[in-house]
């Protein structure tokens, strides 16, 4: 322990909660740590943990309760009968849940005098503690500036700005741009598979690719914000033409083709809609705009 | 013009050939180009280009020849004519198409005596000879090494083995990984954007959240090649409930839902077939054996 770092609560000790709490202990935090089921705390306690017998002990042992539970009835289950404990304090909620949620969550902590932060978790167990994955943080920044050090043992603490809600919808848009590029990278490998390349030897070039797909994401972000999508580089005609080849040869493999043919029909209807010239940036409007009987 | 580099003929001048000629003059290999519309060609002579009257005159200049046209049928009907003159050169071919097109050409080649090898370009024509750019060629490993200095001009050369249909496999599967990631990262983009956040500010957070997910990428890259795939990072019970929070707050802000509904099904279908505490890797199952009617 380090009489520096501020003490430290973490209710909810699944094993995201467990991995919070010991990246808490290994940068010298005094943690406090409560769960429904206590067993679970027998391994931090191990690690130097304190176990709180109940929740209003938990909440009452630190200036700084972090909550990460199943989800938000849980929450409020677990703080609801010692909210008045949370007065003074503050809570940092990394449960996950829809903007809203956090935002009534964000209220009902004022409403008890507690300070209040919404987060998202942007890695998996095993990554909490590093430097490089980030923690998402919305709500007010003097709450997010005093804590910022403290959170830094999770990972790296950006912030969102003051809408409560903002980190729960970055969630949202992040898992599905991963749910996205790991679907498509699944049926990448299973195509070359398919032919005999190994996942092993296909995914070094499907990373370094991802490089190239992220620098057209930051020029076509830029066409985004404008409005205007310039098919300098590729234009939506072109890309139609070119899904073809891999609705082809997967459907010659025998692949479950639903992704790309879900792809090639975004194509198509941001080409009816006028963006056969342009970049595949304007297939925003398609997603913005769901097709009649969507 | 640099004695000691190759002499290199470029067949059609798209946006895409005209970039391949211009980094080859760049790095000063003498270069003749042909185009069927001879006017294209006008721009690359004023850069040091040899214009060629015909495709027979063209292949006849140069021991390298690098074709990027249309389709394979224009491919052919440029190349037969003049095939006899191809005995003794190397065909690049970087025209896009299927393995099968691709391997036939290789055989058409190899039975008019000339060197083949295919290729797939995986940028764009702005980002032809930038020496970070993959450049993905099958066929005999002693024709790729022959040239692989020369072909250095146009990107980094990566040899992915004898059988020529790979670098349209490789193609075709990294297109795919890029329609899927680009729309997911639309789609995130559409969201955020619906609570006023710009694309450019979004979108340096889902460069860097790709980082995370090139990550589990490479993990589970193993857990394919292994057929089991061990959940201890997060199982597909825990992204099917996480989903349920993009579909609320996508569908509550008027989104096209289609794609994380899609990728909702293959989760929902991996559990089905026993995934449920398994990783996200266990998906490919699913795509590898489409669902009945699909």
């Amino acid at each position: 322990m380090n009489a520096d770092r501020p003490a430290v609560t973490v209710l909810g000790l699944g094993s995201m909660g467990s991995a919070l709490a010991a990246a808490l202990l290994d940068r010298g935090h005094p943690t406090t740590v409560w769960n429904r089921s206590a067993h679970k705390a027998e391994v931090l306690v191990g690690k130097g943990a304190s176990p709180a017998g109940t929740a209003g002990e938990a909440v009452a042992a630190s200036p700084l309760v972090v909550a990460c539970v199943l989800d938000y009835d849980v929450l409020r289950a677990v703080l609801d009968p010692v909210a008045g404990s949370l007065a003074g304090r503050t809570l940092v909620n990394l449960t996950s849940g829809s903007p809203e949620q956090a935002r009534e969550t964000a209220e009902w902590a004022r409403s008890h005098g507690a300070g209040y932060l919404d987060g998202a978790i942007m890695t998996t167990p095993p990554g909490v503690g590093s430097p490089e994955m980030m923690f998402l943080y919305s709500g007010p920044e003097p709450v997010f500036e005093t804590w910022r050090p403290t959170l830094a043992a999770l990972g790296d603490p950006l912030h969102l700005g003051g809408d409560p809600g903002m980190a729960s919808l970055y969630d949202a848009a992040l898992l599905g741009l991963m749910w996205a590029t790991l679907t498509g990278w699944l049926h990448g490998t299973a195509l070359v598979g398919a032919e005999g390349t190994e996942a092993t030897a296909f995914t070094p070039i499907a990373v370094r690719w991802l490089t190239a797909v992220a620098g057209f994401m930051t020029t076509y972000a830029s066409q985004v914000d404008a409005g205007r999508y310039p098919g300098d580089d590729a234009t939506v005609d072109v890309q139609i033409a070119a899904i073809d080849h891999l609705l082809h040869a997967a459907g010659a493999r025998g692949l479950d083709n639903a992704l790309p043919e879900l792809l090639k029909d975004a194509m198509v209807r941001a080409r009816a809609a006028g963006h056969g010239r342009d970049s595949y940036a304007s297939v925003i409007e398609v997603l913005r705009n769901p097709s009649p009987g969507a």
